[in-house]
This record gives structure tokens, C-alpha cells and sequence, in this order.
């Protein structure tokens, strides 16, 4: 993989057949929790994913994460525990009518899943030159969420389901993991193949909430702006 | 498009080659800023990026995010003002050393690029059920940025460079854009297509900062923790 950024530059070489691979990647990426098999990801495989990760773009090119890997049995169910403990927490929140079906969905599969992965940000990693973050100091944060994407959509392409877990006490997570306080962890991650990719999210064939009609979300020039009806038309009629 | 997410569920179908396209993306995505070309983005393309971020994962299927195309070249002209007017105040922030450099980079093509977007996050969008949120609320950011990165990697595979604008002042952009309070602007980008895309981040090649080790960005169990020696050798050598 690593001879793909060592060219001196890069046309526009996508063929039809790599764009459509791209969207695939996109499109049928899940959020995975009930349905890892248990086969081991190979250290090979995990380095690409983390090597797709580590290329993200980064504000200032600050680079600003750090990958924890987590694979004994004993910490995975120390973080599975903060996990249910949130859930009992959370539910409490949840509108009243949704509560049962909160109750029944399975939400993690940090046992399941081979490899954990705590994805962590940095935040004093270009403390003397925060160029981009000045004004937006939350911009590494976002830089490191970027390479979760990464992450996630290079694992779509190896069959590898990922879930992002974020039920849980990201105080108490960085006390197990031992991380110290300028270090946010920004995702915890579960990653196992699967056998299939569900063709729809969970949360919609389950009927937490529905899909949005993404012509509904577009403005032109300003919030208030109905406008770009062309590009709406050719949205709803699915291009 | 469209049919690739109506299908009943999806196998692990990523061969070789649509396997390394998704690969091509991330690694040879870049930010861009100074090279976009004049030539405009068709509506139908224009769809089918949307469409990636809108197929982002987002927590609890909360899809909060909200897209303002912005193609006027007067509105682009103030937002363009905004960042001028915050460059001059970050520089000011920036390590001695580098500040010549700094003056020198181009850090936007808003009058350039033929399209720009506001990506914008509504934090109220799931007000009585936070699935996932009630612990870590920025979660529903988090969840935006992801919806970034998949129009990121969809413009790479169609030949369309992107830049994101960090270096302004976010309340003056909602004035601006007349977003609402509850609603916040994730990430404010620059579209078009390139002739090329540089073999390297342009902050590395200029010597703004360095490509950091991937392997020394790994830790096993606990931030502190060295080990997964097998696997840091395999990113060394690279896979």
C-alpha cells in the first residue's frame, strides 16, 4: 500500500470500476455491533487499517492521534461494564415511548469483536503553532474523527464491520487506559469481520428513526434558502 | 447509486482491485487550496457527494447535518474577507519561526473553487432520544465531521479536490450563512476539480511539519503500554 504515496503525484486515475468501489466502500459501510465472526484480523490487515487511519488529512497536518489496541479478554470487560453501566444511565433519558426498544438493542460488541481500538487525540501536539485552530481549537478533534472514517471505510473494503462505541464515561475510560488528561478519547472501536453488511442501518430497519430525505437538508447561499431545485430534483429522483 | 444501497444485504465484495481503489482514496486524498480548476461541477456529480455524506455513520441514525451550497461569487467574497481578516489574527499565534512560512501558504481557494459548502451539525435534532449522546453530547460533531470525510474521499474518486477552511471566525459565518443559534457549522469547504493531486500533504513538502511515525503512534492495552511489536514491525517495513 505504501507505494500508492510514494508517486510523485496523482492524475485523475479512477476508472469507472474504482469510483463505483469508492461509493460501495461508502454506501455499505454499517455500524457493527451484534454480528462479528471470530476470526482474528491479521496483524497485516490491522496495519493497513491503522496506515489508512494515520492518512487522514489533519488541521496544521498536526497528526494529532494516537491508536491504543486492546485485545486481553480481562480490560474488555472491565470498558463493557462502563458500557452497561451508561446504558442504564442513558436509557433514563431516552423518550419514554422509545425505552423498551432502547432496552433490546444491542448497542456494543466489545467481547465479540477480536480487536478494540481507542482512538485518542492530542491536544498540545502543535501547541506553538496551531495553525487552523486558533480560532477553532476543535479542529483536531475533527482531524482525528477524519481518521476514524478512514479507518472504517478501508475495513468496508476488507469486510471488516467496525462499531463505534460511545455509551460511556470517557473520564472513567481514560482512567482504565491509563490515559493522561491532555488526551481526549475521541472513539472507542470494535473490529471483526463479518459475514454480511446489513443492507440498511440498525437503527432504521429496527424503526429507531427514519432515514432523511437528503434533498431536505440542502440550501443555497444561506440557511433560509430554498433554492438549488435542480440539484434536489436530480437527488430525489436518485441519481 | 442508489441501487448499491437497495440491495438485500451485501457480501464481502471488494476484490483486489476495488479494495486498493478505496485505498487509493484515502492515501492519495489531499487538502486543497491553491489549484482548483476553473471547469464547473455538474449537478448530477454534485448529487453523488452529498449523497456519500449523507450515507456518513451518525449516532443513534441522528443525521444531523445540513448543507449550504454557496456559489455567489459576492457571498464568497465575505467569506473570504472572514478568513483574511483571521489569518491576520492566528499568525500572530504562531511560533517565530515559522511565521514567514505561514504568510506564504495559500489556506484557501474560496474564490477559486467553482463550489462551496457549509457542512452544519443541528444539536436538536434528536432532542428526546440522545442514543449515544448522553454521555458524550458531541458525538452528533463527531458525526458531521464523518459525513466530511466520505465527501472527501467521494470527491478524490471523482477527480475533485477539496479544501476545508478552518481559519475563521464561526459566529461571523453564521451571520453571514443566517444559521441558527442551535445549529453549528462543522466545516465550511472548498470544491472543484484539479489537474492533479500532490504527492505529498503540502505543509509536509513544505517543510511546515513531518510525516510522524505510524508505529510510534501505537500503544497495547494502555496509553503507556509499548508491545503489539509484531504489528508496529509490519507498519515499519510497510505492508
Amino acid at each position: 500500500m505504501q507505494a500508492l504515496h510514494q508517486d510523485s503525484s496523482f492524475p485523475n486515475d479512477f476508472d469507472e470500476a474504482a469510483r463505483a468501489a469508492v461509493y460501495r466502500a461508502i454506501f455499505t459501510r454499517r455500524d457493527i455491533r451484534g454480528s462479528f465472526l471470530k476470526e482474528p484480523i491479521p496483524d497485516e490487515i490491522l496495519a493497513r487499517l491503522l496506515s489508512a487511519a494515520h492518512h487522514a488529512p489533519s488541521v496544521g497536518f498536526m497528526q494529532p492521534w494516537n491508536f491504543i489496541v486492546i485485545r486481553t479478554p480481562e480490560r474488555r470487560a472491565q470498558i463493557r461494564d462502563l458500557v452497561m453501566k451508561a446504558r442504564g444511565e442513558e436509557v433514563r433519558h431516552i423518550d419514554s415511548q422509545q425505552q423498551d426498544l432502547y432496552r433490546n438493542l444491542k448497542l456494543e460488541g466489545i467481547l465479540e469483536a477480536p480487536v478494540n481500538l481507542c482512538v485518542t487525540c492530542d491536544r498540545t501536539r502543535a501547541e506553538n503553532s496551531p495553525l487552523g485552530r486558533w480560532h477553532n481549537p476543535e479542529m483536531d478533534l475533527y482531524s482525528t474523527v477524519c481518521a476514524v472514517q478512514n479507518l472504517w471505510l478501508a475495513a468496508r473494503a476488507e469486510g471488516i464491520g467496525m462499531g463505534w462505541v460511545s455509551i460511556l464515561d470517557k473520564d472513567a475510560l481514560k482512567t482504565l487506559l491509563g490515559i493522561p488528561a491532555h488526551v481526549v478519547p475521541v472513539a472507542y472501536l470494535c473490529l471483526g469481520y463479518v459475514a454480511d453488511f446489513a443492507k440498511k442501518p440498525e437503527l432504521e430497519s429496527k424503526g429507531w428513526r427514519e432515514r432523511l430525505s437528503l434533498a431536505d437538508l440542502i440550501a443555497s447561499e444561506t440557511w433560509a434558502n430554498a433554492g438549488e431545485e435542480a440539484l434536489k430534483s436530480l437527488i430525489r429522483t436518485g441519481v
